[in-house]
This record gives C-alpha cells, sequence and structure tokens, in this order.
C-alpha cells in the first residue's frame, strides 16, 4: 500500500454482508469503470464467481480476481486509516450525514496520505448502528420521496463523485473556434438581401424577421465553418434568382 | 402534458431496444429513487415483466406500470421538444458531448416548458449515428481508462445528475417552449428538398452538409416560431426554383 499515484488506488469498496453475487459482480463494474479497482467482501451471503463475472463482465474481471473475502467487517477494516459508511436511514446515530458530492470533495485530499475505504452495508438492512461506529464519517445519496437505491446503484453514485472529484481541477473542455463579428456580419447582409431577393422579407422594414434569424443563430453560437456553409446556400440563392431575373427579361423581350 | 409541477415530471427515460429486463426494471428503480416516473421502452428484445419487476422492486412498480412501450424511436420521440442522447463512443460525429452535470444543470432550464427525453441505447451497442440524429444535444459518462458501463447504471447517474441540478438552490433561467421533434423532422425533410433543388447539395449523398445544418441548429434549441420562419423561407426558394423552372419549360418550347 505505498502512497504514490493516482488517489484512486487508495480507495477500497467494502461490500458487508452482500446477499446477491450480482450485486457484487455490478458493484466491480461500477467501481472499475470509476478508476476504482479494489474490493473487499465481508461475510458474502453468495459468493458464487460465475455469476459475479457475469455482471462484472470482461471489463472489470482484474477487480474480481483481486477481491479479498473477509469473514468479520473490523477484521477487514484494520489497514484502513479513514472509513466512510455509507446509510440510508436518518436520524438517531446518523445526525452527521454528508452528501456524495460532499464528501467525494474530502476523500480527493484524504486519499493523497491515506488508504480509505468506503463501506455499504448489506442490501435488505444497511449497516447497522454497531458497523457505522466504525466509521469516521457517514454518507448517504440525496434521493425523492423514499430512499431504495440498488446495493451496486449506491457503489455506481459514490464511485462516479469520487472519480469526479479528483477531475475538478483540469481545463475544461475548448469550444471551437466561433465566427467572428465580421464573418457574422457579411453573412447577415447576404441573407438580408437573399431574403429581400426571394420577397421573403420587405425591404422597406427588413428588421422584424432578421431579428429573428439572428436571435437563433446567435444562441447557435455560430462557428466559422457555419458561416461558410450558410453562404454557400446564400450563393446558390443568388444563382437561382439572378437565372429567374434574366429568363424573365429574355421571356418580356420575345 | 401541462407544464407544471416538479421538472423532473417533465423528463422521460427512453430506453432503446433494451436487451434484458433486469436492466429495465434497475432503470425503472433508478429513476423512481431520483424522482423520475417516466418510462418509454422502444423495441425491448425482451420484456418479461416478471423480470422487470423483480428489479424495479415494489418502490418502482407505478413506473412499469405506467411505461409506454413503441416500436420505433422517431414515433417514440415524436411529443418530446428536447431529446437528449446518450453515447460512451466519442468522434466523429459525436463531437460536442456534454457531461452529465453540464447537460442536467441545462435540462433544468429546458423542463420548465418542455417535455424532455433521454434516450439510451442498446447494452451491447449504444445509440447508432442515425438515433444521434434525433438528439439535440449528446452527454457522455466520463469514465477511467475505457467506458462500459451498465445499461441501468447510466442511467442512475444521469437520474441522479438532474435530481441534484434542481437542487442547487439557485433559480435557473427559463427556457420558452421547443420545437418539437415532429416539426423539426418536417422543416430539416423541407430544408434537405430545398438544398438539392438549388443544388446546394448531391442528391446522392445529402447527409455531409446536412450534419453541419443540424449541428447548429440543434445548438441554438430552435422554438416553434423559428421553425415557422426557416420553413417560410424554404417556401419562398420553392417558389422561386418552380418558376425558374417553369420558365425554362416555356423558354425551350419558344
Amino acid at each position: 500500500m505505498a502512497m504514490a499515484g493516482n488517489y484512486l488506488d487508495h480507495v477500497t469498496i467494502v461490500l458487508h454482508r452482500p446477499r446477491f453475487p450480482e450485486n457484487v459482480g455490478a458493484s466491480a463494474r461500477a467501481a472499475r469503470n470509476m478508476g476504482i479497482s479494489r474490493l473487499v467482501l465481508v461475510e458474502p451471503e453468495n459468493c458464487d464467481l460465475t455469476r459475479v463475472v457475469r455482471m462484472a463482465t470482461h471489463a472489470a474481471l482484474d477487480v474480481v480476481e483481486n477481491m479479498e473475502v473477509f469473514s468479520d467487517l473490523r477484521t477487514a477494516l484494520k489497514p484502513f486509516r479513514y472509513v466512510v459508511g455509507t446509510t440510508a436511514r436518518l436520524g438517531g446515530e446518523r445526525q452527521e450525514v454528508g452528501t456524495p458530492r460532499e464528501v467525494a470533495a474530502r476523500l480527493v485530499s484524504i486519499c493523497a496520505n491515506n488508504e480509505v475505504a468506503l463501506v455499504f452495508g448489506p442490501e435488505d438492512r444497511g449497516l447497522s448502528n454497531a458497523d457505522l461506529r466504525l466509521c469516521h464519517e457517514l454518507v448517504t445519496i440525496p434521493s425523492a420521496d423514499f430512499s431504495s437505491l440498488n446495493l451496486a446503484q449506491a457503489v455506481m453514485v459514490l464511485c462516479y463523485e469520487l472519480f469526479l472529484a479528483g477531475r475538478q481541477g483540469r481545463p475544461k473542455p475548448v469550444l471551437p473556434k466561433l465566427a467572428n463579428r465580421h464573418e457574422l456580419d457579411a453573412m447577415y447582409e447576404h441573407l438580408r438581401a437573399v431574403f429581400v431577393r426571394i420577397n421573403f422579407i420587405n425591404p422597406e422594414n427588413p428588421d422584424f424577421w432578421m431579428r429573428s434569424i439572428r436571435r437563433f443563430f446567435s444562441r447557435a453560437g455560430l462557428q466559422a465553418r457555419d458561416v461558410k456553409v450558410i453562404r454557400g446556400i446564400c450563393r446558390q440563392i443568388d444563382w437561382y434568382t439572378e437565372q429567374y431575373r434574366l429568363q424573365q427579361g429574355e421571356t418580356r423581350k420575345d
């Protein structure tokens, strides 16, 4: 347990008395997707590896292969310097309970130098008060009306928040280059001329429709390449209307 | 579909070609826990209700009972004014993809006046490029190394972010009513016909330019009145090209 590398390498998911092997497999998969690869089972009721692996899928096979199994929670938690317990119920001894986002933000700092365990109770009852006393802090997943997340879904949410919490500092995705004011003005001029020519707008009062057009193009945040597409369309319409005008002239001459 | 009450009442989870009834049930449970109770299935491969309900549990029974089933995605999406597609793969047509948190923040505003669909593809392949073209925007769940969330886990993360986004406390700006999928499809059909007629796009391969067009219109979040303006423009171009065609016919006869 050397303290180096990714902070997620110092997080272990602990499932206390999981009842269904499918939930163990789905938890392994959820954790692995979020960069967490250590899983501990305590007194699993059924640990049929075929059923575990079917839900873990090939992608999380390494998590299942390296999974450790203990016969009591206290022993399983011995190597950890910080233990977070998950609870759906509130009140009583569960007065101070953080949200996954708050707890994840704290854990990113804690993980840097400490092995951390995230403990989940059995599907039907959750962690007991005695189990919770082994925890440094508690976390609950907010939910509507009632709270009854599936075990693997609860693992999913916690791992997701932990994964994201460490990425907050990363540079944000860069927006592609937007069209500059000059390109936009030329495009709107061109559009207006085309619309007048095809009698879509009245040359005396072009502003009403142009406002609509500007409004939705502005919302779109037009890029330089979008402006090129739109001006290409305008040129095609120009060509047609010009052909029509010329032909009309010829027809009249006839 | 009256626009009132909780914004989550205007969100529907759409599972396109789900293969396993357990995933449908687990998705119903995840959604219900986060206050979302509308679920739509499109071409489910297996819809064994016993297996669906076992995973949904009693708590999400109402979601399963009110679930609607459609035989194609386009029809299923007709009533929605804003469609978000989920994708694990990036690149190609999937250039601009938001994170669940960014998209959830936007959706809180959009939901106030618009029915919103969150679409998830089949477990093994995800949404196709054709499916994604029905979407206003795309979202991908960030993950470590590889990306292979279970369907119900992906539903969990999106619903969780949507649920939290509305609880941030700050009142969000309310977006006006957007054009529905039906209005948009008819508009894109009309645009494509016009573009072919004015030789802006090659009828053999219309997709390249149409993708550009869809991309910036989707970013704009077109409203019903914007669609009316665009179709008005199309009709004017139709009129001109038709006059030109007629005149050419006459000229030739001369």
